[in-house]
């Protein structure tokens, strides 16, 4: 080990530490803590946060950092030393450029519109959110503005948050392509899928039977229940303190068959990756994934192209007609691949089908655009909201609260998130080609055998945490960067084949 | 606010947040982690344990405690400020006495020695254990040693790490005249409560039935679930991360029926002491119970006082009925409190009935102060535990897994403890005496009126927190210190009443 790094080793571990008792207060809020404890939990939450940006953010740190940038030095670093010295210059750029009073005071902000969001979507008053969500905003130009550098423009230093690879123009090429070939595919399958009756999904369905069978399901995908836990809460996530410690939740409702077994197995897609990352680097600063987009290909492969496709229910479904003979029985194999299939135009982003799902994606990042270049103003965005989806998905919502104030992420300032939802789900299709041509991929599923294909994703991917980024895995794994046309030739093939077009 | 107290505040509060996040791992590992998370987690652990020593435990802190010594700065302080420098001054002499190193290498040491105990409990091997246990008593003899000031003895300085009022003076005092008075009375009982058939406390109770009527005798005492959570650990226990969020659990046995009701009101007796701590105090070093001993007495109040009379269970005995008609409708009432309470000599301390409890931890006591004194080896503990059995119960167990080795206190180092278990049930009796003349107590419980008997305990111990000490409390209380009469007195008219003796 390289004897400078060495020296950095007690600040990257009392860093870690910080960041992994955060972790746990963010756990145990979703998921535990009576209702009352905010107020006073959220004191201890804003000391570990301070000491946290202290344990990186000083002197000592700086020294080193700048030592190991030595030619000398760089040649005595091992790959992940230098992986994790990339990652702390990412934090550093991340947390130094940005006041500590300032920091704290959106943090609280943050806090304010996010409750105050809260309240005018269930209000359905939009004008209520609209000045915090202008305060928001205005911080977050700010902020981007303390960061940007050359002639990048601010937006773009919030999209490298998530995702390092995708710039404007590597998006703007993505997006295009995507409204050209999906726009009309989606009328025409809607058409086709309109005929499907769905009705079986919405009936009675026992909620300690769904939990039994999600965790059936969650196993049957790979997840280690020695290594991790299924808990329960209002949005299903996926939270890790490190590779042996790796949480999910689901959240169950009696009137929907679908809806937390398509959570489980997303969520477990997101656990077999932090489960995989190598003992080696857990605890580090590359110690997860790569970034959202590659976190969520994992979960929207395991969600979409594995969970919903008729090979991977051929061998279970069975058991989930066993489960509910009294909803199931008449349902074949054959409904049921439609059913979960059916797509549509739809105005709610996180209940849309496979198709219409990236426009919803593509509305809000040209959105996200219009505000970052003074485009649009606040009092501006559910009209230019409206229009959008009048325009890519033939639908007009009927009020901001499904409109322009179904998602949390504007409350707490993710501005820039949004695109790598897309991004995901586009590599997680490239990823999969790949896995077509090298082994018998739908046989597997058929066999109810997901360990070679678990394992594939472990050994190419996975294990490497965040040591690589998403085009250097893209590249490793399947011989090219990053490539939509594998995206749209599996949304084309896949609802060609389901309904016949 | 004083000048120099205000200085001394961030450091309160670092040290309390990085306690609380401690607390926080503890709870998750007892309900919630998975199976092989702990080697990683313990990292964790670890560093937050180090950096909780060095908020407290530094130069700027010491002449800060230094310069509030003086008589102008006592002036200027509050009763509230004084308390929490009295606590700082308790934690300083705990933790500064002891080398970091040999801090550290004891924390590892408790480790190995209690998984070394669990083995050897599960293999009835107290061989095994020994050299362990061997090297947890030297330490903490060792550290007993440092800290030891003028004429005291090193167990004394273990014992006044739980509970300050109670030295070997008190306790042995206190001893004395509960042996001389329960010793006789057990046999006498025990006679008599033979004849009691217990065959319906072990018959098949659904566990999910349990759940829920302990959660309904949880908030009967009068568990604020806006303010706490009950979850499942493999021991019952309380924890606390502030007065908004106490956190009991409960264990269920399907073929037990009391194990889990008992546990849970004892549990809830603890929790109602933490959620009624002021909010002024709440986050403090006074922030929690005043000692084990008076955290205890809280506990065993409930659990036994109130819990295990007639009165208490007038309301609700027919709730219990139907929630279990085929087991319980030909148990009447009196047959079922002659259970709750039967009573005999016994081997195990945890299921020991409340009149033979105080012999077991007068065992411990007693050889706890052997240890200390000197008077006996490792080697010899088995032997003097059993002797001592056969001398107060006038039994013998059968091997030293329920002899010598039932309890997990000695491996984690906990000497001295046992004895607040003890005072905590005489106080709970002292307290009781004082209510029982200036309320009807008896009749609140028939009334299934708890409100009174819970703000009294509120009002009289439970918001003060750790501001006063135990004869404190008890002078303010009840108008003088400890007493252990009214204790003697409360099981005397409790069983003579109860089998006609």
């Amino acid at each position: 080990m390289n004897k400078t790094f060495e020296k950095l080793q007690p600040y990257l571990d009392k860093s870690m530490a910080l960041q992994t008792a955060r972790a746990l207060f963010e756990w145990d809020d979703q998921t535990t803590a009576p209702s009352e404890a905010a107020d006073y939990t959220s004191k201890v939450v804003g000391i570990l946060a301070d000491e946290y940006m202290k344990s990186l953010i000083n002197d000592d740190v700086r020294k080193l950092m700048k030592k190991l940038q030595d030619n000398k030095e760089q040649e005595e670093m091992n790959d992940t030393e230098k992986a994790i010295l990339k990652q702390l210059h990412i934090t550093y750029e991340q947390l130094e450029s940005i006041p500590p009073e300032e920091y704290r005071a959106f943090n609280e902000l943050a806090q304010v519109a996010n409750r105050k969001w809260s309240k005018a979507k269930k209000d359905n008053r939009y004008e209520d959110f609209a000045p915090y969500l202008q305060k928001v905003i205005d911080y977050k130009k700010k902020i981007a503005g303390y960061r940007v550098k050359g002639d990048k423009k601010p937006y773009e230093v919030l999209l490298s948050d998530f995702e390092e690879c995708f710039g404007i123009k590597e998006l703007d090429i993505f997006f295009d392509k995507v409204k050209k070939e999906v726009i009309p595919l989606l009328k025409e399958v809607s058409k086709k899928a309109d005929a499907v009756d769905k009705s079986y999904n919405y009936l009675k369905y026992d909620i300690n039977k769904q939990r039994e069978f999600c965790k059936y399901l969650s196993g049957y995908v790979g997840f280690n229940f020695n290594r991790g836990v299924i808990a329960e809460s209002a949005h299903p996530f996926t939270m890790q303190l490190h590779n042996h410690d790796v949480r999910i939740t689901d959240r169950y409702m009696e009137d929907n068959l679908e809806s937390a077994m398509f959570s489980i197995i997303h969520e477990s897609g997101h656990a077999l990756y932090e489960m995989n990352i190598d003992d080696a680097i857990t605890q580090t600063l590359v110690g997860g994934g790569a970034s959202m987009g590659m976190h969520e290909s994992q979960s929207r492969f395991f969600e979409n192209i594995v969970g919903r496709s008729k090979d991977f229910w051929e061998p279970i479904y069975g058991k989930l007609v066993d489960t509910y003979p009294e909803n199931l029985k008449d349902i074949s194999l054959d409904h049921f691949i439609q059913g979960v299939n059916k797509a549509a135009p739809s105005l709610i982003r996180t209940e849309a089908d496979e198709l219409s799902y990236p426009l919803h994606i593509i509305i809000r990042y040209e959105i996200e655009k219009m505000i970052f270049d003074n485009e649009v103003s606040v009092e501006e965005l559910p009209e230019v909201w409206n229009k959008k989806y009048q325009e890519y998905m033939g639908i007009t919502p009927s009020d901001d609260a499904v409109g322009i104030l179904q998602d949390t992420h504007w409350s707490w300032g993710e501005f820039g998130y949004f695109p790598s939802y897309a991004i995901g789900t586009a590599v997680a299709s490239q990823i999969h080609a790949h896995m077509l041509d090298i082994m018998p991929f739908n046989e597997y599923l058929r066999e109810g055998n997901l360990t070679p294909i678990r394992e594939f994703l472990r050994s190419a991917i996975h294990k490497y945490g965040a040591t690589k980024n998403t085009n250097q895995i893209l590249k490793d794994v399947c011989g090219e960067e990053f490539n939509a046309d594998y995206y749209v030739k599996y949304l084309k093939n896949k609802y060609e084949k389901l309904y016949e077009l």
